[in-house]
């Protein structure tokens, strides 16, 4: 993979021009997106540019965030050749920072679960996961340094475990989402992917203009809560074995682990987070699907059908399931620094059918907070297998900082 | 002005049909519009629905949200014939109400501080204030029974007040804003116009399918805070006179009434609103203001010119106070059902150099509480100026029950 750390490193030190660097990354693209599949449009002949800090930076934007000069199509035929006016703001901020956007990665129709035809680098018998597939898989196979996703269940932390990157979805609301396609206005968060957590934290401080994530922090003993989410179910045995693996070499590297059961409101929020997603997109996507309920996506259109009772009293009560379990989730962050958890029940399913299980990851997206996938271990067929961190609301410099002691944990000696 | 409870019980007798009531509205507009200026775009032969509870009602969509069917300008030649591919959820929500969508209305560009040609119908020489002009105009001219709006300052509850029509900015996010041009994504909140606030309640209780809204329970004694918002300066005689009257005539009426000083923490949220919402605008309109900077409106473009230093820390303290100043309001609302204030600072002013200023709005909006527009009192040059009633985060149907009673109680005998 290519690590942001480094080509800044090389351009800073004038061993590589930012021009250069964005030429090998159009290089790799050419020469591995026709077996990847990765992206669904390519920006006509892009250039580095010659300040910012992510000069030289080649990235892909999933294709449900508005550009101003690419076609940007949802993943879904209802939105062939649709051409958004602006760029979206994550775009802009991304263009001021300096990166250089290659093109448009692929997406599950609206960012649900109908795969998109994008294959796993690790593994081409393997979904990449979803939503965010061709942004996960860029980034894996090494064409691009860095790419944008979003998740509503779990289409940023999922994808990146299965193709073995690291990744962040952000607190809600640090990177905002104006001109992104709403499936879900309480749950859409923009995410980034990355090879390293030091790469996602310069990219994420890049772009949001916040120098308090760049700097991340030596943890010497982070406080580390071990949670299984029972309440998600069983994870499959590589699932179940990453997360050993990482809490081992937590404890080894000076954490203190320790298992940790929620809050029952948790649980509870875990149960009522599809009445959330499906009461707003319901909402969000009402002209496609009462316009062109032939022409959607046949998995989101079962469950859109399927919730189509979903009344306003449902919803009410769901969202006040959500806000007790945030407050009940800011009480277990007082006594310790992050948990660790799965990122997917475990690698990634084989065949295109699927794009894989969110059910480890959706209460988090409900919750608000920061999660990073940091890959943890490497399963039969050569599948990566992830483990997650996550801090509290608004502590994504302390996410990341964990992140980057557990991945340090996890290297190889 | 025509009102949807009026209308409803004619097609509901048979005295006149949906597709008589859609063409009353479009005579109207060919009548006075000429004049007015309200419409930027008007819908081709539009139908009336057959069933719905909002069927023959004509209803004008602000052009910063998004229709399948009609150009999205947003004010703003940036946006010239600009066609959106989907409607906004707002938009279907009314098609699915049975509503007929018969045009866009005039805007401020980005829904911002810059004049659009709009005349005020109570009296050409004076603005009909903004950023929803062209909406509040329709409807008090009389050409139809309901309009949408946005606010992000004040640009629902002022231009109602200026005009003379009733109007509600509902509790933030009870009406989804997917599809409609972003400002500030903490405070943009879309809003109704219509004649008086019975017809406030049908139409809002029929776009979100929630009938508690719908049965404006009777307040016979109503617990009212009168709030002068002395943080935000004197009103101007009529304002302060309309809320005289206003305060008078619901006493009379059985409420009781007592002014009220607002914590401290509510005056600070005041003041740091326009932190948020310009550190915001510069993100949501970044691809605007960094690409076509000379084609944005000038006052407009000198305020992000101004604000271009905000950084996120001043961000993170602004939002930090919004927060603790939503608490404390919520501690009022705990000996009162509502507050009543002023909804501007006195009449339109004279010309269309300006809209008027939001200054006794902006806390409301930031606060996310439902706002009712009610006209109170018709100043020199007959010009009206309305008062504000304010009810608790949520409680949309209590604002709308109280403003009925106020409405009531200012009724000519």
């Amino acid at each position: 993979m290519i690590s942001i750390v480094d080509l800044q490193r090389r351009i800073d030190s004038g061993e590589l021009s930012a021009d250069e660097a964005i030429a090998q990354s159009l290089e790799a693209i050419n020469d591995q997106d026709g077996m990847i599949g990765a992206f669904v449009c390519r920006a006509e002949a892009p250039r580095a540019q010659s300040a910012g800090r992510l000069r030289g930076i080649a990235v892909g934007i999933k294709d449900i965030i508005d550009t101003s000069d690419l076609p940007t199509e949802m993943g879904s035929p209802i939105y062939r050749g649709f051409q958004p006016r602006a760029d979206a703001a994550v775009v802009m901020m991304l263009k001021r920072a300096g990166a250089t956007i290659v093109g448009k990665t692929s997406t599950t129709a609206f960012a649900s679960l109908d795969p998109s035809p994008t294959l796993n680098p690790r593994n081409p018998n393997h979904t990449p996961g979803g939503s965010s597939s061709g942004s996960a898989a860029a980034v894996a196979a090494g064409m691009i340094p860095l790419a944008l996703g979003t998740q509503t269940g779990g289409s940023v932390i999922r994808p990146a475990s299965f193709c073995g990157v690291a990744a962040i979805k952000p607190s809600f609301h640090l990177v905002p989402k104006v001109g992104v396609k709403c499936y879900s206005w309480t749950l859409d968060t923009l995410g980034l992917f990355a090879a390293g957590v030091k790469d996602l934290a310069l990219a994420l401080s890049a772009i949001t203009n916040r120098s308090e994530l760049l700097t991340l922090a030596t943890v010497k003993a982070p406080r580390i809560g071990l949670v299984t989410q029972s309440f998600a179910g069983a994870p499959d045995e590589a699932g179940a074995e990453a997360l050993r693996i990482a809490a081992g070499a937590a404890e080894r590297a000076g954490a203190s682990v320790r298992e940790l059961g929620l809050p029952e409101i948790v649980a509870e929020a875990w149960r009522i987070q599809p009445i959330v997603q499906e009461f707003e997109a319901h909402q969000a996507l009402a002209w496609e699907y009462r316009t062109h309920h032939e022409a959607m996506p046949p998995i989101l259109r079962a469950k859109l059908d399927e919730t189509v009772g979903l009344t306003p009293a449902d919803y009410d009560a769901a969202r006040e399931i959500a806000g007790r379990a945030r407050e009940a989730l800011a009480q277990v962050f007082e006594g310790i620094d992050i948990l660790l958890t799965l990122s997917a029940p475990g690698a990634a399913p084989k065949g295109l059918a699927s794009t894989g299980d969110a059910r480890f990851n959706r209460v988090w997206t409900l919750m608000g907070v920061p999660c990073v996938n940091v890959p943890g271990y490497v399963a039969e067929g050569g599948l990566p297998v992830g483990v997650q961190i996550i801090a509290r609301h608004g502590d994504d410099a302390g996410a990341m900082a964990s992140a980057r002691f557990v991945e340090e944990a996890l290297r190889p000696l």
